[in-house]
């Protein structure tokens, strides 16, 4: 049982109230999209998710949507305070169980939702074509990185101890799922690798690559096919019950 | 599967998020205290009814507590007013059904609580030593009404004819509970009786007396008897499970 003081407004004043609230609360689900997405990218998921019997909160990044002005100046730093705010929004709703939370990211979205459980409890972690970046640029303009370094970057094995990405893999002890897409033009599958190597303590390891699909998978088939593969996953970890 | 749009604050500035929340609500209870009184009297039951699986809102009603100032010149109107703007957070809230409200008022309280159900949808109405009010003092300060002639008032037989709160209780088609203090000092054995008679219409009706109490549930004993009598109801009534 929890309660909160409320204000209510009436006649331009307030008069106190306390809510009084059952202890029953549904998983929370964080969804984080990638560079250049949106929150819409999620919405039709996390209604079908939230239709499971869990909370999920999708978000626009600081630098698209309604911010898309502030992008050319948009810091990895910066956005990884957006997710902060909203991971505390979600966790501190009152009908949500902030020891149930699960973190779903999606190229960009996925490096800092993993960053994000370096400084915040999950116990699901949902790594989708999760894009990586070097530790020096976490101040630096995200659009204004060179391409090709990133690329190189990115075919090379790396570890825990040269990235902040992957160390927070390395630490985090909840269930992971991580998926690729088979004709990715953006992560390599070495950088998939690197992710799923990192994840020494994972209660749990669910890797799958969703056939034909690119990386911000363009057509419906794949959109469906990841929908089905995080739906499933979610069926089996958060609610127990395997389909 | 409902959802809402919110705003994250975050460095001063807002970011758009969607919360999409499941259809699993809770049923909502909304208290009402007394003239003279405070939510202080209903927060430990409201906590209680609140484990059960239900949210709970008291709340002050203008004129008493935090706006204790403008007892003298509170109205009947103003005081339901202050009722209409309580139930309408309970019902708005996304983890609330609020198409399963329960209406919880004592004396004064229950006065309006049963005006309320005239105005907005209550499943369940409970009325604990229902106090009584000519029509026509409405909007008249409360604390300034005549004692004598409420007792007159109140030890008439009264009809939905005379009383818009009567009238209320006629039009009423849910579950009621009216539970009578055998001692009461305020609210006569009458008053209860034209209350109980102006339901024609309810699902279910029950009525029941505490022993010894007193108006305001003065001694622990009584209170401890009303909270047993509300929680049962509510167990039976809201949750279908006779105790």
């Amino acid at each position: 049982m929890h309660h909160e003081e409320v204000r209510l407004a009436v006649d331009q004043r307030e008069l106190a109230g306390t809510l009084a609230l059952p202890k029953t609360a549904s998983p929370g689900i964080l969804f984080i999209h990638g560079w250049t997405g949106s929150q819409e990218d999620d919405l039709a998921r996390a209604q079908e998710i939230a239709a499971l019997g869990c909370v999920c909160l999708t978000f626009d990044l600081r630098g698209h949507a309604g911010t898309i002005a502030l992008r050319g100046e948009t810091t990895p730093e910066q956005n990884l305070k957006d997710v902060l705010a909203a991971y505390d929004f979600l966790a501190t709703r009152p009908f949500v169980d902030s020891s149930a939370i699960a973190v779903v990211g999606a190229s960009y979205g996925a490096y800092l939702g993993a960053i994000l459980t370096s400084q915040r409890p999950a116990k699901w972690l949902s790594l989708r074509v999760p894009a990586l970046y070097r530790d020096r640029h976490w101040r630096f303009p995200k659009g204004a990185l060179d391409r090709l370094d990133l690329t190189l970057y990115r075919q090379q094995a790396n570890g825990p101890a040269d990235n902040k990405a992957l160390a927070a893999c390395a630490a985090f002890t909840g269930n992971v799922l991580v998926v690729e897409s088979e004709k990715d033009d953006l992560v390599p599958h070495q950088t998939i690798a690197s992710y799923t190597a990192a994840f020494s303590k994972a209660r749990s390891l669910t890797y799958r690559v969703i056939d034909r699909a690119d990386h911000a998978l363009s057509d419906e088939a794949s959109r469906r096919a990841y929908t089905r593969l995080l739906v499933g996953w979610i069926k089996e970890m958060v609610f127990g019950a395997r389909t």
